[in-house]
């Protein structure tokens, strides 16, 4: 519990990026991370290099709980990030430290704390039930007990434009309240997301003029302005903006990380990354949409797959010579194509950048990188996907550079059978037919579904001849149904991500039935693993 | 061919709200409307009454000049819209009467044409390939004579906002050679969707002192800022918005037309539609979505099925008492719903709330109540979700409040069989049987993947017997795999979305195995429509 300020990025604490996709991004409907999810979460806005993560809100969510607790035993090293927890100011006529919510924020070990508190007269004394001296002194006593105990603290002025617009004075009184005892930055948060850029850029201006405080940014995108919002903050003179990920939030959503961001960068020059970090926005967006279980909006600003996308025949040639005049910002600036059908990976550099990252030397290899690159192409337009499968592009590429082949074994056939009996009760059995090492093989097992099944029968038969199998551990299982209309006859996409206890990796397969997907994906997971050692 | 102005709006041709979701909304990827689509279209547009419609580029788009050919053979009346044909100037060197492109206008029959010119200096000579003073002529030949032909004409000023900034003069000398030749609206275009909404404002105030022109704005969202682009320009003095429907268009598309209508309408007062137009925004909104063939975005803001949805149980009493602190706007000023969805955190406020809007009362009922909130509690607890499943929970509330549960069908039971056989095909099998209408039906069907089989089988089985199961197909279907750390052993929820051509409905199912989740769901989703009938 010791840095406090981000690290690395040439702004340092000057200019906040803070992400809540954790928190408040999960509040979207569908939206339900595990806490595998969280802390992969986490290590992804750390690599692109955001300045605060909030990871939750503990002792209210008890995942949240458990995410600090591991977070805090080590499972999270943040290179750039600190780690933020969420909680609200002590109740009503209680101390703020007898307050068990704002223990369990002690108790959750973040250097950093942001508390939320009403700012608005109408939520203090209709829904809070005090009045506004009380709502003040919750805010001081919270902050100050856990300044004293050595925290960092944020104060988020929850409803505050709609507060300020209604009664100024009050509104005003809560952020003083919070900057006096001792919070480093004030949040005017726009909850119900009705603001305008014009008129909210005035208002920052306007109450940055009378406290001096520093002041934050949290839009919500009930107008579709909360980039616009957060963007025209800065402007104004906000230096701390909360975002989530691809906007993930509550009803129209919160703040797009990637479109303010990008417009932070591309727009007003900010270095608010590390070197390197915008290159990365559009990469990160598309593997955080991957945890979320989000389809990827295509259409996103900045990182979507048509972000530079042109249809327009009528540009077409004239694109060709000149590009700057046809896209507001060179795309590679934000890790990003110009292509149409754009894939992630489709570009030569990246796929050979990505080689190196991956131990496959593709540099001196030209054809195998032409070759490579062609059959990503042609995988990711029958809907691989390889950015979240690292695992599984890697066994692509080396067999692209000739490598031999050392599947530890291979398939004749599988069969499952899934019964629901008149009895009520559901059973799924599995045979596999496999060869490994000159033997033939037939095992049949159980599970409580059909892949487990699958999964269970692969194992039997393998583990007599695989040393290593048994330290082999299905760590998650993600399902995506791609394409929008078709119902039950769509592409399924399979990720299973495995782990040996050292390590973890992630393998991806493709099918219209599931079941051959999610075959596809578990063999590469155990090719992967033998590859290793 | 005679109004050229809007009609029954308040503010008339004072105010022009302004859809091209026909032209430029149609770059789209993925978006490729029939004549049919496009004349359907149009009269949604209509009625939700906005001012002009463009309806193509006739002579470049063979369907587009077939639309204006069977909409002035009267297959199109409008009611309060005004038709547009969208073309460019005349060609380099030649006349405007003689050129091909500015006759098919012409032939086109729309009482209003929009021009596209381009005002960037660089577009004009690298793209282009003429002198400023020529493509000056282009503008004004045309325009001279289309209004000579008793056209009412808009120009386009491409890639205005770029163009300024590069050379002002230029700009504003395209600008002035359509406005003198006879142009009512000079509409600034944002085109590569580059510009942030307090500079872009600043640039819109500056352009009209220096010109006094009636000004337009046309914005892209490669900034994910179109919507708070658009409505910064009407506040600095624009009255012309360019929108399309649900923001379709090329790249990151354009301006959302209910986001900006929605904005105009509830936070600036401007009765840009006629009297009850904005309560239709909701439903046009969804009705275009389904033409385009493109699934309603959820989270839109203002028309989407989220846009007003609470998760925060926190909050679910007292949104109750006053919902209007929770939300920005009524949901019903814009056709809108508010939804209280159920989650973990529910007691029974929200449930209760949520029983009104399903249309079961629960309030005279509390013991029904009590064990619904017992059941739903137990059941999230064990993963199920019927925050995205309305109509799983009115089957369970329905049961729950002792109405007669009348299950079309019941299950005896059912097999599915998955083969990959030895020469890698993939196959699958199931078989079910049912009991309807006093009958026992068994039925084998194949299908591309388990449930795809499973969906077949019971269709076939039960389709001689209920008349209304060919209209009811599966619209969407999603998995997802629950809890963190356990793998293919892990519990399975899916969601069924359904829709019989009117109505779409959502159900749920969660098991450890998929396929019997995915066959609750089924079986719910028919249940639930012959209740519904």
């Amino acid at each position: 519990m010791t840095r406090t300020e981000p690290a690395g990025t040439p702004l340092g604490d000057d200019f906040h990026l803070y992400d809540t996709t954790l928190r408040d991004g999960a509040q979207r409907e569908g939206i339900s991370y595990s806490v595998a999810d969280k802390l992969a979460v986490a290590r992804l806005l750390d690599e692109l290099g955001v300045g605060f993560i909030e990871g939750g809100w503990p002792g209210a969510m008890p995942k949240d709980t458990e995410f600090f607790a591991r977070a805090a035993k080590g499972e999270l090293a943040l290179k750039h990030a600190v780690l933020v927890a969420f909680g609200s100011t002590r109740k009503a006529g209680n101390s703020a430290e007898k307050d068990e919510q704002v223990r369990a924020l002690l108790d959750a070990q973040a250097p950093v704390v942001t508390l939320v508190a009403k700012s608005d007269r109408r939520h203090i004394e209709r829904a809070l039930r005090v009045d506004v001296a009380e709502a003040c002194d919750m805010v001081s006593d919270t902050v100050s007990f856990l300044v004293r105990e050595g925290r960092r603290v944020f104060l988020d002025a929850e409803h505050f434009f709609d507060g300020y617009a209604y009664d100024a004075d009050t509104a005003l009184r809560v952020l003083e309240a919070g900057a006096n005892a001792g919070a480093d930055v004030v949040v005017l948060c726009d909850t119900n997301g009705g603001q305008l850029p014009l008129g909210l850029a005035e208002t920052v201006r306007e109450v940055k003029a009378r406290t001096g405080f520093r002041l934050g940014i949290h839009c919500q995108d009930d107008t579709a302005c909360a980039v616009a919002n957060s963007v025209a903050a800065v402007q104004a003179g906000a230096t701390h903006v909360q975002c989530t990920a691809n906007g993930y939030g509550e009803r129209a959503g919160n703040a797009d990380l990637f479109g303010v961001t990008g417009n932070l960068v591309a727009k007003l020059g900010m270095e608010v990354l590390p070197t390197g970090g915008a290159a990365e926005l559009t990469r990160v967006s598309h593997a955080l949409a991957e945890i979320a279980n989000i389809a990827p909006d295509t259409h996103q600003a900045y990182v979507g797959a048509s972000a530079f996308a042109h249809k327009a025949g009528l540009h077409a040639s004239a694109i060709k010579v000149d590009p700057l005049l046809y896209n507001h910002i060179d795309p590679a600036l934000v890790g990003n194509d110009m292509r149409v059908l754009v894939t992630e990976m489709a570009g030569r550099a990246s796929l050979e950048l990505k080689g190196r990252e991956l131990g496959v030397d593709l540099a001196g290899q030209p054809e195998a990188l032409t070759s490579a690159v062609k059959k990503v192409k042609r995988l990711e337009a029958e809907g691989w996907s390889f950015e979240a499968a690292d695992a599984s592009l890697e066994l692509l590429l080396r067999k692209e550079t000739g490598e031999e082949d050392e599947a530890p074994f291979t398939l004749e056939s599988y069969r499952v059978v899934l019964d629901h009996r008149s009895d009520g009760e559901v059973i799924s059995e599995a045979t596999v037919k496999v060869h490994v090492k000159g033997e033939r093989v037939i095992a049949t097992a159980e599970g409580n579904g059909p892949v487990h099944a699958l999964d269970a029968a692969l194992r039997k038969a393998l583990s007599p001849y695989l040393s290593w199998l048994d330290s082999v551990e299905l760590a998650d299982y993600k399902v995506r149904i791609l394409a929008g209309r078709s119902g039950t006859d769509a592409t399924t996409r399979v990720l299973v991500e495995s782990s040996d206890g050292e390590n973890e990796w992630t393998t991806v397969g493709v099918h219209p039935n599931i079941v051959e997907a999610s075959w596809l994906a578990l063999c590469d997971a155990l090719i992967h693993k033998n590859l290793r050692g």
